[in-house]
């Protein structure tokens, strides 16, 4: 695609984008505002530009006249460039350029292919592959049993020892070799305990082998196909495993039987109750299975390896083992390491000889989700210290490198994934994602995903509105509400103070969508336990934010964060933002890798044995941190040198621009 | 119990027995003749003897007159010995002297206990075990997850490393480990892959640890219920396992199904055939289980190991492996080492953790029972060369020592368990367990089993009749009736010549129990099969019966049948008797010794790879062999030197003697 420049008046700001990018997306990523309440569904019309310059693509729509159309108007959200474009924003929406903090440039935001790269040097060699083998047929002078002629060859044709044999494999085998005349395809898997043999095919099907990996997470669900056989059409070992067959992913059933871990564990404690959690887990796990399947193409039998990376509650359910315990002090999971299920057994709908591989688990609240963002972040292999922040339901923290790794549970809450938020909402269509607000006028910028109607506010949406009112000076370092703004934004609701993010006539919801005072302290509790975890899990290591060389940063979620707005609000340390990498979903990363290879499997068992997890309930350091990160950005204004300094200039700005 | 010396009369001969010993069961172990007809159940009134001096003990019977009891006459069958005696034996009974055969002296029985020591210098040290463990509760500061605890707890007090860890443990331990307050029991188990742990129990229950043996026979399944943790009780190191806490025994139940294992396998072939074989042996194990549990009183929790014995078809079957290829040429099982089984997946009654350990077979006709049977006779660690025979349906044979093992079955057929032979019967109560034939009338005089009117003739009473029929000269060296001699014992019935043993109205079955031509025809048949498989085994190791030391014949069958007799119709060769040890149940003894021994299932294992099975199916040698072998003893009269040399004596005597 051809890249086109948009340059924004007044101001100039020149962005470069590839051709058909849409106007308001290209002003918001760069922190342009221009008034849109709507989400960019085109139903507010207050997002209209002037197209001065260049060649664009856009509807007609109710909100403009004719005679608009015609003198270059357009409703910014529904217009898309096709060359070089000058666009003049209109001085409603228009913000003082004084007062505008630019945007720094920083190369965050990774391809799946560079992340991929961050693990490196490992051989494709998957923990389950397939060898074909042709078998001698018996004699009366050699006559050994069915199982020892296979076990023998694989020995001696392809140098496998010591293998057991899986019980299924000997039901069928005699059959089956004499109907395959004796040419047939073994599947192996690789366990703690050495090579077993899973599964005999007829004829040579060595080629045909695939692996499901599944995320399971609190509230979604993720799941990829990868093709074993193939890993070299996606680079490896540069790019190992970055190209899946397929991608599904699905609301967690567990959904209506509460939001997060803690409310499933006491959900399952009913009579009936962990044997419904785990049945609306599997059934959800099989959907996307059922998903995978009928995207790619790829029969049921074909399929020899699922990886089941989730947190340790998850887990626990998943495998109908009690959760009960997580939850109470000391806070013990049943098991850490899990041996091999079979995926039958769980009623997970794969052939009967495939074996799930469960990460293993650190403790309660750090679980296999993180092991495997460890293994797929590459942090195990580094020399560089690293601190990885999975911001998820928990917001879980690991520091360490090659040698070492300390890991921490800050117990965050879901705030960011909206639970808990009046009008928080998972990451779905309609949810508010992008926010800036003017902050002369107050006025906001909303997009929402897939550009529709606001329902609601998922968690990038939350970073950015509280940033914005922080920064816009509506709220103070306590995030209470300034009272004396001229704005009906700002208002007195049923819950206390409030902003109004979008009218009701705009929404999805005929409801007006506001961020109340009791929202923002949440989302204040949230950031200041997870930044609190950071500074905890480094003291404890003797270390500060300066000696960490990267913060990668995991989860869904992480994709859409605004950096900058993030650190604004003291959610992220305030470092070099070149340290900060997205790696997406790590979990997901880190399934991919161990299914592609045997040493890695090997590597993932010891990144289990040799993290270090502090446990920070009732730990009275942590506390102290936690009260001293209620405050925006942070009590200590030195930890956050240049959020201050840009506030206080936007203070000295404000002052002078005001009339 | 103290010791009565009967003096037989005439002739003298002296024996010296258990007080309260029966008086036809003497004489015939002495190879005394007293005609009998009925077996000993006191209906035939043949066995009328005079008790000169001494104490005896008999009901009265109708077939002895007031007048003859107060005489001193009793029935044999019915009396027994209360001191030292003088009986006189009855002129219509008695043979004469000079051609009574010996019976030589040889200590050729051992006590259990003494078979029991054939395997000497193993620690006990059962591969399935339970170890008392109390955890520290978790606190904050050490919260690892609770089979994280169970197993660092195993490997600290224990010093047991590397354990894998049965789902199902982990499925009830959290709310176990807590409701015992971390005081716990648990089991483990020793498998090919290490060890693992397949149970936890609140409380200290280490020290009731209970083990199932069976020995899956094709006609007869046989149980004992060992307590692991009272090895020592039994004289062990030196007595290792000899008390069993019960033992149950039941026929087959596959018995409806074909007698053999050929017509098992063809009934497995039918439509749901397999399925249905399967069914009827786990009922029949299931009630032997039940059998022992009631008489032992040990609760079925406590069982923690089964370890199961059998031949290739019957253990296929068990484990619903389709037993088709046994039976086709080249004749390959399916597996010969299976990986433990889980209890409850086959159905078998015990608890959920209990584990089967099946014996490792060698090839379709050398099964698990044999090399049990090696390891329980204790060949694999003797320097001193020895053959071990198992006379059942099939005639496996072994030669070797510690260093080398070679084996080979000699498809004999069941016709010495009475399978396939007119009045053959299994030994059961009523079967014609001993036979002697007064040489000068031809009267016999039979023992049955429970001492109940006869029904048909099992394994020891076959070899008994066929060698008496060849000393009384009543068969030739081809098994074939003489025609013109002087009783009606001998006549040509509806399938040829035959001999009748017991007279219809003597019997329990209302026919006359007869022997045919061609039952003697299969006997001599099934007894060439062994003979030769011997010679061959042999040959193929360039030795001769001289060479080895020891022969070692097991089968239940093997207790109760007559050496000489057996050696006389050539079925087992003739070598000094001293060299003859009876082991009984081989299969047993050895899953019973495994049970209370690591070092023993590792050599179990050993023994199984160590062991050279050769193919005797379409082997010409063999083939020669057997026929040189279809002839009484012998075609070649030099391998049976004293037998044929005491035949010529006795046709000399019977000359002489001849009116």
């Amino acid at each position: 695609m051809s890249k086109c420049a948009i340059t924004f008046r007044p101001g100039r700001r020149k962005i470069e984008v590839e051709r058909e990018e849409n106007i308001l997306e290209t002003a918001i990523a760069a922190g342009i505002h221009i008034n849109a309440s709507c989400g960019g569904s085109g139903t507010c019309g207050k997002c209209k530009v002037k197209i001065v310059g260049g060649k664009t693509r856009s509807a007609q729509n109710p909100k403009l006249s004719k005679r608009e159309f015609d003198k270059g108007y357009r409703l910014a959200c529904i217009t898309s460039c096709l060359s070089d474009l000058e666009v003049e924003i209109p001085i409603e929406s228009q913000v003082d350029p004084s007062v505008l903090r630019l945007k720094r440039e920083g190369r965050y935001l990774l391809s799946p292919r560079d992340i991929d790269q961050l693990v490196e040097g490992w051989e494709i060699d998957p923990a389950v592959f397939k060898r074909y083998i042709e078998l001698d047929p018996p004699t009366l002078d050699e006559n050994v049993s069915d199982l020892t002629r296979l076990v023998n060859a694989l020995y001696k044709e392809y140098g496998i020892r010591g293998i057991s044999t899986d019980f299924r494999v000997i039901m069928k085998l005699s059959r089956l070799l004499r109907e395959a005349e004796w040419k047939v395809t073994a599947t192996l898997v690789l366990t703690r305990k050495g090579y077993k043999l899973i599964n005999v095919e007829p004829g040579n099907v060595a080629c045909e082998n695939y692996s499901i990996v599944i995320d399971l997470g609190t509230t979604t669900v993720f799941g990829q196909l990868l093709n074993l056989n193939k890993a070299e059409v996606c680079g490896f070992p540069n790019g190992m495993g970055t190209v899946a067959l397929a991608e599904a992913s699905d609301y967690n059933g567990q959904i209506s039987y509460g939001e997060d871990v803690i409310s499933r564990i006491v959900y399952s404690q009913r009579p009936g109750g962990l044997q419904k959690l785990q049945e609306v887990i599997i059934s959800t796990v099989n959907g996307i299975i059922e998903d995978l399947l009928r995207m790619s193409g790829i029969k049921r039998d074909l399929v020899s390896h699922l990886v089941i990376a989730g947190n340790t509650t998850m887990t626990h359910i998943f495998l109908g083992l009690d959760p009960k315990y997580i939850r109470e002090d000391p806070y013990v999971p049943t098991a850490d390491f899990i041996p091999p299920v079979r995926a039958v057994h769980l009623g997970v709908d794969l052939g009967d000889h495939v074996h799930i591989y469960i990460f293993p688990m650190v403790a309660s609240y750090m679980g296999g989700d993180i092991v495997s963002g460890i293994l797929g972040s590459g942090i195990f292999q580094r020399e560089a210290l690293t601190l990885y922040m999975d911001i998820g339901t928990n917001g879980e923290i690991v520091l360490g490198n090659r040698d070492w790794l300390m890991s921490a549970s800050c117990s965050a809450g879901p705030a960011f994934e909206g639970a808990g938020i009046k009008f928080g909402t998972r990451a779905t269509r309609g949810a508010i994602e992008r926010v800036n607000i003017n902050p002369n006028t107050f006025e906001p910028m909303l997009l929402t995903i897939g550009r529709a109607k606001p329902i609601g506010i998922c968690g990038s949406g939350l970073i950015d509105t509280l940033a914005e009112l922080f920064q816009g000076d509506i709220i103070d370092q306590n995030g209470k509400f300034k009272r004396e703004l001229d704005t009906d934004r700002v208002r007195e609701g049923r819950d206390g103070y409030e902003y109004v993010l979008a009218w009701k006539k705009e929404t999805g919801i005929k409801k007006d969508i506001v961020l109340t005072e009791i929202d923002i302290e949440s989302l204040i509790r949230t950031k200041a336990a997870i930044f609190a975890g950071c500074k905890i899990l480094l003291d404890s290591a003797d270390l500060r934010f300066q000696d960490v060389k990267q913060f990668l940063i995991a989860g869904a979620f992480g994709h859409s964060i605004d950096l900058d707005k993030a650190i604004c609000i003291g959610l992220l340390p305030e470092v070099d933002t070149d340290k900060y990498l997205f790696v997406g979903n790590g979990s997901l990363l880190g399934a991919r890798l161990l299914s592609f290879s045997k040493d890695l499997l090997r590597e993932t068992e010891r990144i289990a044995h040799m993290m270090t997890n502090l446990e920070l309930s009732n730990n009275p350091a942590f506390m102290s941190e936690f009260v001293a990160a209620m405050f925006l950005p942070h009590t200590d204004t030195s930890v956050f040198p240049e959020v201050t300094e840009r506030l206080q200039e936007y203070q000295r700005a404000k002052a002078a621009y005001a009339p």
